[in-house]
């Protein structure tokens, strides 16, 4: 909650700070670490290895795995491996895979070398499973007990383990049998205030939701939002429990997955470093490709336009309305698909054919009356603009045709995608845009010389 | 985690036994509250309230809040006023302020009459604030007690108010002063299980975050996942302690905002529906707004081509490539308005002046770079597909200025609307092709005519 302009204020003062060469910073001390790391981020390389020295372990333990890359690799620069070490052991575990998996080789080796052997047991069962999955996001520092234990007993181990080394999660207890397989959980104020000399078998409730490790966190994150459920357990294939996920890295699951669909569907292949902190090489490597493929799709166009030279020249003004046309497809085509999008993504429509013939019909229905409504227009402006009655009449009618494939194909695209095991968002609007022109120009092109042919105009 | 295919046979399964019309179906013993939803909003509004009949209220009290307009329009048709009531007594605080919100006004009077007044008192405050603020999302029900309170003291009276009426949160206990400021939080673990002689104010974490009630949720949000909170206390002007918000919430709102910036970003206005339960004549309303609008602005485009008839009828393979050059220019401006959006959404980049310069300093070298990529592209393509060397050059040219001022508009448009205090995703992906095509066409005919003019080509 701290004002726009007081960040920049405090980065004009820890740079010029930084110039002056002062070895400790007063300042930092009234920040919170979070705030750190949006210093961190806009300093350059230089700066941000002077104050990276300057932030204290327990700053780090808060920021190490929150990092992006590029901050990382300069933070750790300046850190030594005993440093690295000391802040490493007290991260939680799931954090600690987090840091693993962004380490260049070498380090998580040597890191590994110096961590103790129980940290290391703790944070094995995450590094299985890929960093997306449910095995890769939950922690394994849970509360968990044998379902026999009386609830006084297993009271006095909670609360002697939470002083002792901490849980990474407490809004739950959990149950389980003699093999170690998940059979209830408890919630933490029932586990607290029930009867000492009851059985936790007695107290649990059986009616929970759990989570494979190996399924993708995206899914998690849906069945969090749609259940509402506060911290998720995830057990194996034979029902032991592993650990669990809190709502927390859920939100970060959201927030990356959500941000990641709006930049895939402006035409970007996934970029996961925050934009300042980005370098010109990497933006450069993500995006030209897909202006290069898209430049390439849109020559599709270019063919088909030079095809229709002779009609071109005869009518010069049919040219003058190339970009509307095919702009207004590529329109109705992106609402389509984002609708699609949003739909599948929380789940509402499924890969179904019966959902798929529902969205057509409902696409057919709303494009055809949205194309009689802009079928007027474009007649009325593209004869006042042509003086071209053949020009006015094309695009009248093109419009309609326009506007239902156009969203036909934009509400489609997205369901085959996901037929095909594709996220549906890499379906950009660019991809559609593309899509949309070569069969606009194509029904365009081909009223104005069916026009020319039956109308005599 | 029900197969796909499943949700098809049990909605088969349904719709067969309503039209045979069974009065109560056993297969809905077996499905959880939140497949409800999913039900109601496939049927269509004969079956709906059909079922709607038979929906128990204790499945109600977990989906009504939740359930889209249209559906929740058809299920009040069947619920009759008492049952109504019945049901938002239940409801935790903020789902009825949101059920509230959600019905007619004469329907909305009538409820306030049945319900009974200290549920009135609870639910009033949430009232006062618009339901897309901290004050609106809040839930008015949370423990909090008097400071100078005994641990013991207090822990009693914790228990018996949970087991009499329950409280919607119980991640923390709020601890507040006589004027009923608040001055601390403790952990539910913490308040259990600390000695039972403490003052409640010896406990407490005096380091916290509160919002006020008037922000914005999608900055509550953006606090809760940047700091990893649970729950966020809200407090007045005054620090007075209001009510809390918990993660569960903070999730809808993650997962609405996101979704409305991908749908806003499509080029459609807010449409909080489910795409399969909207109405068409809404889908149409929401869409064609769009549509006419960005149709006009492309009108510019048609203007300005129109002026060069006497260049097109010179040299026609010209309006050959208008599509391929207008969408590039789009496809820039995309690429740079997602990243640039996501990064003021996520809190990275700020509306400072500073900011706006380094994103400008890091679009020119980026676009720069890849418009030197593309031109060589751009020129041997046009030869090839042309054989026309003043095509070819223009083309070659055009494409680096075109991808420039592309992704500086891109990543400026989203900097500039946040600056006048409108959100920066209302930039869609269509206004920036829209706006691109204008200036991109410009260029384009100015370089044919200046190679024209002076290579006498």
């Amino acid at each position: 909650m701290k004002a726009q302009e007081s960040m920049e204020d405090l980065l004009d003062e820890i740079k010029e700070e930084l110039e002056k060469g002062v070895e400790k910073l007063r300042i930092l001390e009234a920040l919170r670490p979070q705030d750190f790391i949006d210093i961190l981020e806009r300093l350059d390389s230089e700066d941000r290895r002077k104050l990276a020295v300057m932030i204290p372990d327990s700053v780090y333990v808060e920021i190490i795995a929150k990092l992006p890359q590029q901050v990382l690799n300069d933070v750790l620069k300046v850190l030594g491996i005993r440093r690295l070490a000391r802040i490493a052991i007290e991260l939680p575990v799931d954090e600690l895979a987090d840091l693993l998996e962004a380490l260049p080789p070498s380090l998580r080796i040597s890191l590994l070398r110096e961590l103790p052997a129980w940290k290391i047991a703790e944070v094995r069962p995450l590094l299985k499973y890929p960093p997306e999955t449910a095995g890769g996001i939950m922690t394994t520092r849970i509360p968990a007990f044998y379902e026999e234990r009386l609830v006084g007993n297993a009271v006095e181990e909670f609360i002697a383990r939470s002083e002792f080394e901490g849980y990474d999660t407490s809004r739950y207890i959990y149950v389980v049998d003699s093999k170690g397989r998940l059979r209830g959980i408890i919630d933490i104020k029932r586990f607290l205030t029930s009867p000492r000399n009851k059985k936790l078998r007695d107290i649990m409730m059986r009616n929970y939701i759990a989570v494979k490790a190996d399924i993708d966190q995206e899914e998690v994150a849906k069945l969090v939002v749609k259940y509402d459920l506060d911290e998720v357990p995830v057990i194996d294939d034979e029902g032991v429990l592993l650990g669990a996920i809190t709502a927390d890295d859920i939100m970060d699951v959201l927030v990356n997955e959500a941000t990641e669909d709006l930049v895939k569907f402006g035409g970007i292949v996934k970029i996961r470093e925050p934009y300042l902190a980005a370098r010109i090489r990497e933006l450069v490597r993500k995006r030209i490709v897909w202006l290069i493929a898209l430049y390439l799709g849109d020559l599709i166009s270019v063919t088909i336009i030079s095809r229709y030279e002779a009609l071109l020249s005869a009518v010069i003004a049919l040219s003058f309305f190339i970009p509307v046309l095919t702009d207004t497809g590529g329109n109705a085509g992106s609402q389509a698909a984002t609708l699609v999008i949003r739909s599948l993504a929380m789940g509402e429509a499924r890969l179904s054919f019966s959902d798929a013939l529902r969205i057509i019909a409902k696409e057919t229905a709303t494009s055809l009356i949205m194309g009689a409504l802009l079928s007027p227009i474009a007649f009325s402006i593209g004869y006042i603009m042509s003086g071209n009655a053949l020009v006015a009449l094309t695009l009248g009618l093109a419009i309609i045709l326009v506007v239902y494939v156009g969203s036909i194909m934009g509400a489609m695209l997205p369901m085959v995608t996901a037929r095909l095991g594709l996220d549906p968002a890499v379906i950009s609007a660019p991809l559609i845009t593309t899509v949309a022109d070569a069969t606009g120009l194509t029904m365009y092109f081909t009223i104005a010389t069916l026009l020319i042919n039956y109308l005599h105009i």
